[in-house]
């Protein structure tokens, strides 16, 4: 019988993730039933939204019960198989878990993805899978940016804001990007296009508002928002009106014991007649295929650069997972779990 | 020469407005030169926007300057003129201040009124003005409210959550209301028709919430927002996938010397794929005649209940005022400036 190596959950986190939250065990991999199919994760995505998955508050998906392995996106390869959609060896994308083997039971969200198509199967993890999608919709959709408009992204250099910024020049827009540290400054000009990087680390709120101003001398027409706090607080000072936030995530309040901060400048949406947002990527969901046509199409092109980082190993994963929060990571964050 | 009495402001205020803050003083009416005219001010509207005008922070209008008449707007006649298209005696609305006499510039928002045509002429300054069309077009034009919906207004009791909650029944809503007190609670259903009302007072913002869950039982498609803070953040506790909130005040913060708490609770709108709205009653200027006409139709049908609470005396501007954040009027805060 094969043995599936897990991460599991064991103790809900409060604040930042511990290593006591969490454990590693083995367990045998059990046989599909009919209509189930079983999956050698290869890789799985490793992602902000998964710290909210930890917690006991009803969200938009269950909370992850104590004991189960820590959910989370992966690509892997059909190893045995009860259902007839899904033949063994082929490969597939779906909500599972961070563990070598999932069991698929039907109903839930796994397809078919072809590797051939992509430089590297882990594409269908960033640039065409969720992140890729949020980027897409969310600015797109959400943001609604128009031709000459400027696009502020926070949390500029991650997986989703790297692609944001490419795609909002692409659109036509100017963009002025906020990361953490000079190193991810220079990426956001070099690699991402950028027309302005603004470096949030060691400036007040005053600072980096007025370095907002700087970045956007005609003001801000899109907030495409990862981050929250006084980071959001900074850019609706620097609105439009009219102006429109896509509330994507809010990680500087993720690992927040005390409690969120929240947004204290909505005195700003009145006096500029500015919305705030907040979407899911599952509301798109009739139209990801146009999305990821589109994402597919540019990068073909080579107008999108995509980085992921990869990190090895499966007893690796609270520290991959962790690079989120520190912001160690450069690009797409995701957990290679062993070669076929 | 005749005498213009005015009520002046002579220092910012540091939270809530005090008694050396402003000053009355006595001066000379000015002549008109061309095209401009005076109008003998009748009646001012006492409004919760006046206190954001006594900051020095810029704002969607400038900041009344030191030694000026507290700005506001009034009801009153021409009494001198030399405009052509403003005869003496006429009636007119417009945005002047808190003084006996205004010289009205060519340019300004003044507008003629004909008082025959409502049952006071204090209702321009209430249901057929600002108050009305904030109401209006909040309401049905950013709110968006679909037959069936329940929509929540904070501030349900006052001048203008009075009138949402009657529009909103009349397009067909479910109604919830929150203001603070037995006796408001009272009035919201007696009086304005609501199917629930929740007093805020002496609940934990984990109460508010129970209480709006237990009075939205299918939950809140629209909220109509007031007041800001603790009560927004609990509203957004209820929200319906694709809710929308209407951000009209922030009444429990306009006073705050510490900073605003803003909204905490934003990961609700990522969550349910909602949308938060500011708006400015100025941007639907070129539809207030379809307001105003609705509003006045439905007045003349008896559906709409109108509320006015005169005070009485340009010497007692400032309790009239400061009635509005200790919620000890009862209806649209007017204030009379003497018989004609």
């Amino acid at each position: 019988m094969t043995q599936n190596r897990r991460f599991t959950l064991v103790r809900r986190p409060h604040g930042l993730p511990q290593p006591d939250d969490f454990a590693h065990d083995t367990v045998p991999v059990p046989s599909p039933a009919d209509g189930e199919f079983v999956v050698r994760n290869r890789y799985a995505s490793l992602d902000p939204a998964i710290r909210g998955w930890l917690d006991e508050a009803p969200s938009y998906l269950p909370p992850v019960a104590l004991g189960d392995p820590v959910r989370a996106t992966t690509v892997g390869q059909v190893v045995a198989s009860n259902n007839p959609a899904f033949a063994v060896d082929e490969w597939v994308l779906g909500l599972n878990a961070i563990e070598e083997y999932s069991l698929v039971r039907p109903g839930g969200f796994t397809m078919p993805i072809d590797p051939h198509t992509v430089p590297s199967v882990t594409h269908y993890l960033s640039v065409l899978g969720a992140v890729g999608l949020t980027a897409y919709f969310g600015l797109l959709e959400v943001g609604k940016p128009r031709p000459g408009e400027t696009v502020l992204v926070s949390g500029a250099a991650g997986a989703v804001g790297s692609l944001v910024g490419q795609i909002a020049r692409i659109v036509g827009c100017r963009t002025v990007g906020i990361a953490g540290g000079a190193d991810k400054c220079r990426r956001l000009r070099d690699d991402y296009g950028y027309d302005a990087a603004i470096d949030y680390r060691g400036k007040s709120p005053a600072a980096l508002a007025a370095a907002i101003r700087e970045a956007a001398p005609d003001g801000v027409d899109v907030i495409f928002e990862n981050v929250g706090g006084a980071v959001l607080d900074a850019g609706l000072l620097a609105l439009n009106h009219g102006a429109r936030v896509a509330l994507c995530g809010l990680i500087s309040e993720y690992n927040s014991a005390e409690g969120a901060i929240g947004a204290r400048n909505l005195w700003q949406l009145i006096v500029k007649s500015a919305t705030i947002s907040g979407f899911l990527i599952s509301d798109f969901l009739p139209r990801f295929a146009e999305g990821a046509t589109a994402m597919a199409g540019w990068l073909a092109e080579g107008r999108l650069r995509v980085d992921e980082h990869v990190d090895e190993g499966i007893e690796n994963a609270l520290p991959a997972f962790l690079r989120l929060f520190e912001g160690s990571n450069q690009g797409k964050m995701i957990l290679a779990l062993g070669a076929p």
